[in-house]
């Protein structure tokens, strides 16, 4: 939602700086807008369907393994736990209560050799989902002030600050959520969105 | 890279369905390129950074617990490999060993309880400026075309032409490196550019 926010206003505010009229501003960022959406929400989609993919080939080739070759496996445990400092003699209880149990030893040997998680397979259509439609809702409120105002320099003006509350606003729930300090994500995220919408501007104006 | 190919050329070719020259087609997409190279990056950069801040929170976390509550700790690691099957008595010469051994405790609770990994400290660097050099590296070829020649709809037939390749050949690669059969990773990544295009030029036509 970040992204949406700040690309189209970035892009939004460089136009600016060369067009009087907000119309093509908004064809323009609605386009961005549009692409956008599409381009990250389905490559979230083929990341997280690949991430589904590859942890069911690992998948098997574990169940695979602890199947034909148990004793194999179980020197590769063994070399696992000797990476924590476990001697051959003080993991072996654990080597052979796995080799009673196929099903948690694939798990164990998953989330250990591999340090891979499963996927929630439907973890893949949530994401594209999530990520096109923060895309349009983040892309939608820089660009409002250009759908309202005919002249660019004063929905200019405007977008700078709705977009500043919104990233402000955006930046200190993520935080939040994620354990950084709130108000210092507050800060980061803004000062992205107008770093970027800074340099689109003087990229805009420089070019001849 | 693929998102920088495809949203520059998608909002390239959107604006052919409106523009006559070649020139504010350029300006837009230069500014698309710089805000999205910027945001992209310094979000990388953040990203990667809120991980390793994360991953040493909570390393510190395990250590006070191994430190000053090693009992609750040796239950607690106990409860997880009951998770995997394993019986009190079976996890017990595990929990011994690693009560021996303070750090390795804690770098196999990281692992197990919590799943995640040490971060590589350089890499929050590393990615902010791999993210934005492959977003400005892949802006430029769909761009090219329209720098080289006036008239939008020329420019936007070679534009096509070029991205179409790009994207082709960096699925295949990509698909190469990450496990998915690269033919089909090649078509999906065209498919995704090709569908961003189209949607950002309906757009951009309809809107009044």
């Amino acid at each position: 939602m970040s992204d949406g926010l700040t690309v189209p206003f970035a892009l939004a505010a460089g136009l600016s700086g060369r067009l009087e009229s907000s119309s093509l501003i908004v064809v323009a960022g609605l386009a961005e807008i549009v692409a956008g959406a599409i381009a990250m929400g389905l490559g979230g989609y083929l990341a997280a369907s690949s991430d589904t993919e590859h942890y069911v080939t690992e998948r098997a080739r574990e169940e695979r393994e602890v199947r034909d070759i148990p004793s194999a496996e179980a020197a590769e445990l063994t070399t696992v736990l000797a990476s924590y400092g476990l001697s051959a003699e003080e993991s072996a209880p654990i080597v052979t209560a796995l080799r009673k149990r196929p099903e948690a030893w694939v798990d164990f040997m998953m989330r250990f050799e591999l340090g891979i998680e499963r996927p929630n397979p439907r973890r893949a259509v949530l994401s594209a989902l999530t990520i096109a439609g923060a895309y349009v809702a983040g892309g939608v409120i820089p660009l409002a002030p250009y759908m309202a105002i005919g002249r660019a320099r004063i929905a200019l003006v405007l977008s700078v600050i709705v977009t500043a509350v919104a990233l402000t606003t955006l930046g200190y729930v993520n935080g939040h959520f994620t354990g950084t300090p709130p108000l210092r994500s507050a800060l980061y995220t803004a000062l992205i969105g107008g770093l970027a919408a800074a340099a689109a501007f003087l990229v805009a104006r420089a070019i001849v």
